[in-house]
């Protein structure tokens, strides 16, 4: 699924503000009649936008493929658009068996605010030094205490695998991207946070390597806004394995 | 200029409807106390965007040439944004002098409807053939008469320069550019609404450029929705020469 999270209050459902959940229960209500309930691979805030979420929900309605795509787009808001459906054994746990998660955030960097696609990017008025942003996330990659990026503490794991992490010029566009395992609340703003810090000579890049490796809660951030970050995809291991895929 | 035209009646003044230059003049008022009449170099209708609109005023009002862009911007909404600001002859005509404009028109081809950015790209859901199309539109380059393209004949010249047009895809998105001296009231969306036509094998590529070369009036289209369409840049000859640019 594709969604811009603008007037969403996340992903995840709430009983009186709108959600992406909420929507795709709603649509699915209408098409087949029955109460779905449905998963998301990945929780996303509110104003957190996705160009590759998963949902799954169990249905007892029988229809290709495709006409899920096509039907289930007929009823949901103009925000909110299905790319593909799978059909899936029953034991699939879209969260639980995600091995790769990846988000981007962008930042419009430069002196004038952005008035086009200004709902998805951050605005950094000053010039950032990428190299030095770039160079500051590597420390990320790897298998650590993400605790410092973490905006709830709740006494669960705070240890996450990071794949890859970077941070790219493309005009007057920075780009971080960054693929995990599974993410902690708030993690990627977090992080953004304290790489604009480091872009901005705020914060030396040994001093964000020092804060990231502390083991201390929250030490890292401001929380970068919800507007400039985006699900870009979930991975799945073997997936679509022998389902069918459809792009409608 | 920057702006997202969405919710505007076009770049050009309309007493009881929101316009970019309303606004301009809006802004420009409350920054200087004066009334300014602004001109645009490129008109732009209803729904069309620009990244790189140039509006220009004659002010008795002194300001440093960053201190006018930011001035501006705190004063703007925030889907119109001034982008840089150059001080020039008081001879200077923005839309005479203007050599060369270009435009962009964004297609979103896929089964499924955009749910990001679905304010800045037209969709087409069968798929498009963008070698045809970039074929077809290679007989618009050089000085022709476009009488073809044009939605309103009013007596003028329907003559004009053709540099450059080409499409492109680029993942899901066919992207059409086009440059020229100048174009004719809805030519760009007009030559998509002929091309998409090409894309869908619904007109053969011979059959677009004998219609391209008719000099028949209004011949090609349909008009392609006017959220697809970005003015991308406005040209000068010598242009910033003596003056000194600012980007704020």
């Amino acid at each position: 699924m594709e969604y811009d999270g603008t007037r969403y209050h996340g992903s995840q459902y709430q009983t009186n503000a709108p959600t992406v959940q909420g929507e795709v229960e709603c649509s699915l209500l209408k098409l087949t009649g029955e109460a779905h309930r449905v998963s998301m691979a990945s929780r996303t805030d509110a104003g957190v936008h996705a160009r590759g979420q998963v949902a799954s929900f169990r249905t007892n309605k029988t229809l290709p493929l495709k006409a899920w795509v096509s039907a289930l787009n007929h009823h949901l808001p103009k925000d909110i658009s299905s790319t593909a459906a799978y059909e899936v054994e029953m034991g699939f746990d879209v969260r639980r068996h995600a091995v790769r998660r990846e988000y981007r955030y962008c930042i419009m960097n430069r002196p004038a605010p952005p008035a086009l696609c200004r709902g998805f990017c951050d605005f950094v008025r000053w010039p950032l030094d990428v190299d030095a942003m770039n160079e500051a996330c590597q420390v990320l990659v790897g298998r650590h205490d993400f605790a410092p990026f973490a905006s709830v503490a709740d006494g669960r794991s705070t240890h996450r695998r990071v794949f890859e992490a970077g941070v790219s010029g493309r005009g007057d566009l920075v780009v971080f991207d960054m693929a995990a395992d599974s993410f902690l609340p708030h993690q990627v703003r977090n992080t953004v946070g304290g790489l604009v810090k480091v872009g901005l000579g705020k914060t030396k890049c040994d001093d964000f390597r020092s804060m990231a490796a502390s083991g201390k809660p929250g030490v890292v951030g401001p929380t970068a806004p919800a507007r400039g970050l985006c699900l870009m995809s979930v991975k799945y291991r073997d997936f679509p394995p022998s389902q069918t895929e459809t792009e409608e």
